[in-house]
């Protein structure tokens, strides 16, 4: 059972990096920059953590995930975008990013904003070219899910209010904000959406809508748990990120001991809720517990 | 005649900036302030020349635009996101849009460049929940037509290709390709998308589809040649930037005396195709010709 879920996760990875790499590859003519600019982005890996999600709540609903793959992809796209984006010197002024130079260090500030509004566009692409072949109801609604969970009032507004939160101590309120726009939305988004596609009942909407927010704000903790704890070089960013740039973050706000107890009972707490769902949950609990034991 | 088509472009340009302004309203909470920025730079005005094609072209099919008012908005947030990406200092540099200060000048950089990510995605969304309440195959095609326009292989290839292209002189394909995609993609789109929405024949849609390719043409011949006799304080914007920034336009391929006979005879063109479809296309005429004759 064990390495089964070990096995799908490692396949599903691999599936989506293959998948975003052959995207890129080869398209374009006179803008065949901005291919190889969002190819980088795509390249540079990451934990697929949100396409990931997306793939394993459909499938416990349906085994043929290759049916979505490509809104899986479309998320990983928002995703990347949003880094790229959040990486300028006009935002966090960022050199590395997953080991490897920021964007627009390799293709310069112009080619990087348009690489992310690109991957932003082509993401919305991918999901009306899906709805088109396959109108229904229920996966419009799902692609409208990820959309506003990337938009005003999901990433976007939370990165805003990150923003604007530099150099001042914010309320614990606003922080949780933040948090569960900037990173909690496409994360939730990306659970919730599979399931609306897949037909999910009610019920199961809201135990999953109840896991996701958890697990967006478990994910957060951690980050902020490795921004202090963590090894740069494992990371591939800058670690103490938060405290350079004078910003509340969830361990200026409870401390690390607090932190990490509060990142193993949320965590305790989204596997609760997944165990009272009457599906095979196993995959995603395998998952819940890999963000939580991460070290990057 | 005269007077109704004055009459209904006068009506649709008002609905829309009311629209738009509403849109924006009394919206957010601790991210107001991006729905500020993003109601600056809509309310900054503009011609409103592709939610007007759009309801337009929609007019010739059906008198209810309302019905569709709100994927017009859609059209004009992704267009002004463009034009405040295109300004940022990363980009063109620019602080005058519409005669009044670039969203960077007044917001700072990061949150203009928020504010372009987001009204982006703002008319994604407004597209997709137009397509959730309007679940129709046409439909779900013309937002798809929409969202392929602005992306890389429409205006955002194409405001690539712009950047690269500053400082050297480019060949003439690659200056037709360019503002095919920067300007044309989703001009073209205004016009294609609404007659696919409404229906229109194929043999229509091959009629609007050359319109609108030389329309967007036309508008980019005018353009160019309004950065060389135009008077900024009309414009509301610098003049003579192409020259400053040595870009390669239609004016220094062809002289401005050539451009200014091209402007003629394209929009010549477009108003004799309008005139074989078998339809009320005086309102879209009309406009045409506003746009040969504009001074901003």
């Amino acid at each position: 059972m064990e390495n089964e879920t070990k096995g799908i996760i490692d396949e599903l990875k691999q599936k989506i990096d293959v998948y975003l790499h052959d995207y890129m590859e080869e398209k374009g003519s006179y803008n065949k920059k901005i291919y190889e600019s969002m190819q980088y982005s795509l390249d540079a890996g990451g934990k697929r953590i949100r396409p990931m999600l997306f793939l394993l709540t459909y499938m416990m609903y349906n085994e043929n995930y290759e049916n979505v793959i490509d809104i899986a992809a479309a998320i990983e796209m928002i995703h990347t975008y949003s880094l790229i984006h959040d990486d300028l010197p006009a935002m966090d002024n960022d050199d590395l990013r997953r080991g490897k130079p920021t964007n627009h260090k390799v293709f310069g500030d112009a080619i990087a904003v348009l690489a992310g509004d690109g991957l932003l566009n082509e993401g919305m692409n991918i999901m009306f070219n899906h709805c088109l072949k396959n109108n229904d109801k229920n996966k419009i609604k799902a692609c409208s899910i990820i959309s506003e969970s990337s938009g005003v009032e999901g990433m976007v507004g939370g990165q805003t209010v990150d923003i604007l939160s530099e150099n001042i101590k914010i309320p614990i309120d606003q922080l949780y904000y933040m948090h569960s726009k900037k990173t909690g939305a496409l994360i939730k988004a990306s659970i919730i959406s599979a399931a609306v596609y897949a037909g999910a009942s009610e019920d199961e909407i809201e135990k999953l809508n109840y896991y996701g927010k958890k697990l967006g704000l478990a994910f957060q903790v951690k980050d902020d748990i490795l921004d202090v704890t963590g090894d740069a070089k494992k990371l591939g960013k800058k670690v103490k990120k938060d405290k350079n740039n004078n910003k509340t973050n969830f361990i200026t706000t409870y401390g690390l001991n607090k932190c990490i107890e509060m990142c193993n009972s949320i965590t305790s707490e989204c596997i609760d809720v997944l165990g009272r769902i009457n599906r095979n949950t196993k995959n995603l609990e395998k998952l819940t517990l890999f963000l939580l034991d991460r070290e990057k």
